[in-house]
């Protein structure tokens, strides 16, 4: 007879006098039982402050999940053990929210003066149900019964990165498909018409640039489309800690601009001297890794809040960095590792290029007739058939070494030699893969996660702001938007301040009732630009898309980042490496421009290159 | 598919992002959720010391496992919550890595400021799997099918307490068959010749005397045995804390040298005072107790550790008690009850006695033929046919007040009206008893454990130590040998070391690789008797066994000792008293001589007069 419990082992773990889980049997039930978990980084050290290694304790949890072939899912019970516990702060709170990505299991807090070795300040341990041992049940129906379509290439999305990638599959002279799970192309690009006919509204992706962004311009111009320049003439205002607002005139470049202090007017001097050591170190810090590789244990092990203070940032520069990461990402800076934000920049080519709205920079130029034209463009070129709108890809198995099948949600099933998928990895789940995606990659899409983003587009009848000398940039400490910026079109008589709702500000703002959004939104535009009477006599309508709520995209956008410990654990590359015929894309696993359209592209060319050159490598022999 | 886990929510909780509580789905699998347990002493008192409550924590958790039919292996989960943990010791290891026996639960440390009530040091909660409800299966094969031999009586173990009971139930006129699993006679004697005809070896136990072991110097004398007598001519050497070695005269008693303190010579006033002190209160207080029924509850409250330094012992007597414990029982101060260590001291006349080398001491004589020949001159003696070697008993079934029946690993079936057993208690799990064992002798069972105790014999060319004056006694804070005795055989020229590797240094030693302990044994040997030359030009080999390696001692050597509680729970005679017609023998059942061969034939002699008697009563009223 089996024993009732068995040890559940990580590697290096069965020395140990206890293990590190155990599992117990039964007929329908089993139980994971886990011991406490702490913050270590992969090279044993604990980092100072208890965010950090609650988000290194929660990754060793999923690694256990992993191993357990379980999913957050199956958390029965957490136990939380703190050391220095601050009920007015609770700061472990929004970490395991995040990590349960609304699981709710049963959860006891211990705040405890110690834990077992001295520098934890955080350990937690957990009940899981146990997955049943189900042997991978192979494909019958409907793959087999269903005569399936033969190509050598299927692309999962029709996003940029999708469209792009199949237009390099055709080029190399593959036979493609591409299967896209919404009832429209273009992904996290969507333009919604106005109406009246005055312009679109970007709910995603809006900005190129003509610089650095190559591969976009070229796009745009392609397909003809009219570039809108980033208005910056005139004053920018900053809502500081108080709620009041102050103004200050948008430099010629952020840098040399912000060099002289002139970006932060309103502080004193030690304040704005802060702002640009912190500002500064961050940007030389994000020059100093490698776009593609980045490594840093030490970053990795520290959330960007953690690195922040470790430096001794102030809480005006501290503000300062959480307006860059809820404009950015949508989170705090307790929410990811320090590396993962600072590699991130990278890819733009660096925090201030990313965040700058003039030439070369992330938010530059808008497009008039909306980014997804771009999509639609290159879906227009594909030829007749090759897209598939409404498809969601429901299975993926990879039998043997030389085809992949692929089952969409209506049963129809693909016979290929290669897949693309350009999913975003935290909306990997929506897909079975058989055999399962390696542990690496499950790991990496589980722990991705993406913050709290909705843009809403307010729109007026006429520019007020420009009136009263403003270019419509502003950030704000307080929210609900953390950023505003003009996206208007004067071209189509459309006049409209993007609202950047993101992070905890933006979250609080989303959860009010309706009325009151609406309403809370305009007392804080009246704030930054005018007075209320003048707002309110020129609204015409908001305009919002709730990214949070959307399967396709993982439930979030503009793109996912990453906690403490998963970049060093599992390496930079691991989400872009192949498995098997399987190949990622999307802009997440971009170099340059991750979560942005440009890497989108870049991403999509270069899974492209990895499937044509492994299938002319298999197939040229034979010519 | 319904989740596996649900949340379970009351009035108003379910906007909050954790439940209350879980419910995991299963139809066949249980759970026991086990209430913190702290370490209360029967009388409800708590010992002053973590480690003695830790002790009895566990008894506590143990009786839990027992009532509930689970075993150690059943336990998923432990979580120990201990006040004033200190990192640097972590003293809860040893006691739990014991306790738990090779089984490796999910464990969380929780250090905590209080427990419930004043004094507590350590909790243990736990989640146990629960063993199905299955009916006991009562006996069909091999026994009903297989036409089982008949017998009076079946004995379990051809050591010296089942050749011991053979002779005795055959002198009564019984029809008797003894069942030894292993492919010898001796249990735990086993004398191995040397090369060269050079005498043997004590793998096991070595010594007697004709004093107070009258039972086994008749047995001597019968088969003609010669007698070799300790040598305690010349000096004594003590290897201190620092490692270096110094020497002291052997004195005609032990307590009169003691009393002297020249024993200590190498300690100063204060010191030596201390150790007599120490040594005459540990004497006084085994000598106050019942050799066979010792009781104090305060005494088996506490670890011998916490009794010592309850009474002030200077780490000086502490070290100078460890080394009494380990070349005793192989195990540490800290891993036993005080009450149980007095006894087994109190079983040999107590500790000076059961310690001494000279005339009634326990290791006074040797036997040159080694001590195995008398467990075979009592196999031989016996009816042919009666002895069956390389025959585990797998199965013991007492159906019915009338008989018993016995199944051997090859299948062969056996029945008796009366089994005695002489399994050491620790080996019983090997057996599968119907009906189960009676809790307290599970418990006993369960509860009691071997230290670690290897004796290494290092065979020389000539006795170079007695040309040193030395009479080859030493004893060792340090290690790795805790203790050396000359144990040569100079009729064979034999001349020997024989060193015991016990406690935490032996273990130590003993992970070491093969060459290594052979030269830290010998670096030691020099140390103490000579010089690193002298040593290796004499060196001939070094023959051991690993008693830690031998399931049928129940994996150790000499005498399973007991952890604080048990003998206050369950009383000092429950492990003698008689299950039905299941009788228990073996040297550790014995009131006198305890863990020595004397005890074993004294518990055989016992064991068979039970039955004997048993039977008679049984019988006579038809005669």
């Amino acid at each position: 007879m089996a024993p009732r419990v068995q040890s559940l082992d990580l590697a290096n773990t069965s020395k140990v006098y206890y293990a590190p889980a155990t599992i117990t049997q039964g007929n329908n039930s089993r139980l994971i039982h886990v011991s406490g978990q702490v913050g270590t980084a992969p090279n044993g050290t604990v980092p100072a402050d208890c965010e950090s290694q609650i988000h290194l304790a929660l990754l060793h949890l999923r690694k256990l999940l992993l191993a357990a072939g379980a999913a957050i899912q199956d958390i029965a019970k957490l136990t939380l053990y703190i050391v220095d516990y601050d009920p007015a702060q609770r700061k472990h709170a929004r970490p395991i929210q995040r990590f349960l990505k609304g699981h709710r299991p049963a959860i006891t807090l211990v705040p405890v003066t110690q834990l077992a070795a001295p520098g934890l300040l955080f350990e937690v341990d957990a009940v899981i149900a146990c997955p049943e041992n189900v042997p991978v049940s192979l494909p019958s129906s409907p793959t087999s019964q269903a005569n399936p379509e033969a190509f050598d290439v299927a692309i999962i999305g029709a996003g940029l990165a999708g469209l792009t990638a199949a237009h390099e599959v055709l080029r190399a002279g593959l036979s493609c498909v591409v299967l896209e799970a919404r009832d429209r192309v273009g992904g996290k690009t969507w333009s919604q018409p106005l109406a009246g006919g005055q312009g679109i509204a970007e709910m995603g992706a809006a900005w190129i640039n003509d610089v650095n962004q190559t591969k976009m311009i070229a796009l745009a111009r392609r397909y003809n489309l009219e570039l809108i320049e980033q208005n910056t003439t005139g004053n920018c205002v900053l809502q500081s800690f108080d709620g009041k607002a102050s103004t200050f005139p948008y430099g010629e470049l952020p840098k040399a601009k912000l060099t002289k202090g002139s970006f932060f007017i309103q502080f004193d001097q030690v304040t704005s001297e802060g702002v640009a050591r912190i500002r500064d170190m961050c940007e030389a810090d994000c020059q100093a890794l490698d776009t593609f590789t980045p490594r840093s244990t030490a970053l990795d092990a520290m959330t960007f809040e953690a690195y922040l203070r470790s430096r001794d940032a102030s809480e005006t520069s501290l503000a300062t960095a959480t307006v860059w990461t809820r404009a950015m990402l949508g989170v705090e800076p307790s929410d990811m590792s320090a590396l993962f934000f600072l590699n991130y920049c990278r890819s733009g080519g660096g925090l201030l290029q990313m965040r700058s709205d003039r030439q070369g920079g992330g938010q530059h130029l808008r497009i008039r007739q909306g980014t997804q034209s771009i999509a639609q463009g290159l879906a227009a070129d594909l030829p007749a058939g090759m897209l598939r709108l409404n498809r969601p890809v429901q299975r993926v198995l990879q039998d043997g070494p030389s085809y992949v099948d692929v089952v969409d949600a209506e049963g129809a099933g693909y016979r290929v030699r290669k897949v693309i998928t350009t999913v975003p990895s935290p909306a990997l789940s929506n897909i079975s893969f058989t055999p399962k995606l390696h542990p690496a990659k499950e790991a990496w899409s589980q722990s991705a996660g993406y913050g709290f983003y909705t843009k809403a587009i307010v729109v007026f009848k006429t520019p007020f702001w420009i009136a009263k000398g403003f270019c419509g940039l502003a950030q704000s400490f307080v929210g609900p938007a953390s950023v505003v910026r003009d996206t208007s079109s004067p071209a189509d008589d459309k006049h409209a301040l993007t609202c950047f709702m993101s992070g905890i500000p933006g979250q609080a703002w989303a959860a009010l009732p309706e009325p009151e959004r609406n309403e809370k939104l305009l007392e804080q535009l009246a704030i930054l630009y005018s007075d209320r009477a003048t707002v309110d006599r020129n609204f015409v309508e908001v305009l919002k898309y709730d990214w949070v709520g959307d399967q396709w995209a993982g439930y979030g956008c503009p793109c996912a980042s990453l906690t403490p410990g998963v970049l060093d654990m599992l390496g930079s590359a691991s989400l872009r490496e192949p498995l098997g015929n399987l190949h990622f894309a999307g802009t997440e696993t971009a170099g340059d421009w991750k979560g942005y359209m440009e890497g989108a592209v870049r991403s999509g060319e270069r899974a492209a290159k990895e499937v044509v050159s492994g299938l002319s490598s298999s197939v040229l022999p034979h010519l």
